[in-house]
């Protein structure tokens, strides 16, 4: 068995979670146990150093947890990019759509700049619709997206081709 | 100036947020600069190493910042306290009063148990109640709080008084 294979083993299969029919891949038995966390965060890590990251971009509220344990492991900043109103300073707001409906990510104003090289953590690559609009708020700040980087990458809702032309890097692929 | 005047001279004060009357604590700058960053964390955990902290545990969502890095610097693990409704699985829950209603907050059943010592972090200590009840969570499932790292306190507002018995230690006081 393959180390992925047993790291998969410990991540929990919540059925109807948010939501009847949806089995949520809970992640919280990994980060609850030391050496896992460690090494989920080296695994993380390992693919962008060198590679000058200045700073981690990562989304509310679950992405925050690898997101800013990989930016001190790379040496770089942290920048939170949140759900609207949650951030108490000047925004920049992207909106995008949902199966139904719309949904809304903001970023300090002076969050990054052009001499940003910037990596976007999450937790889970879903359909990308919030990746994609995390690189967006990064690209419009003037910030270069070196890659996004998730701990869990559910394939079959095509994340990846949403983020065409991006490097992502994922550890646990389903 | 101090270390910590210097500190404090990049935390961005907001007025009015999130209510009118109250100046928010943004220490977003002080996360976004890469070495302040490490530095910030490094503070929060060193008063903690060689304590045998097996877990951190960190109340959402900008807890989660500070949380997962000391985790990390600390080759502890990691456990979400996160509000009502927010965790996948079981729950343990527990409620408490704000100054209008209530609040809750939740942490997975099995997320430790009587073997962990166990480390509070969060962003600031303001009143204590929300300190008070994941303290409250950890020791319902056997844990041993070892203490709550905060980086910024707010002093007037009396939270150490409500965490009575338990080590405080706050790197940016007001």
């Amino acid at each position: 068995m393959s180390r992925a294979d047993e790291l998969k083993r410990m991540v929990r299969d919540v059925p109807d979670f948010p939501q009847p029919g949806i089995v949520f891949r809970d992640i919280t038995p990994l980060l609850a146990d030391r050496k896992t966390f460690g090494e989920v965060i080296d695994l993380m890590s390992i693919h962008w150093k060198g590679k000058g990251t200045t700073l981690v971009a990562a989304i509310e509220a679950r992405g925050f947890i690898p997101g800013a344990a990989v930016a001190i492991r790379l040496d770089a900043g942290f920048i939170p990019i949140r759900k609207a109103g949650k951030l108490p300073w000047r925004v920049l707001s992207h909106t995008y759509q949902l199966e139904y409906g719309t949904d809304q990510l903001d970023v300090h104003q002076d969050a990054l700049g052009p001499s940003d090289k910037v990596l976007i953590v999450d937790d889970v690559l879903a359909t990308g619709g919030t990746a994609a609009a995390a690189v967006e708020l990064v690209r419009k700040l003037g910030g270069q997206v070196i890659g996004v980087q998730v701990l869990i990458e559910l394939s079959q809702l095509g994340g990846r081709k949403r983020l065409s032309g991006i490097e992502v890097v994922s550890e646990l692929v389903y």
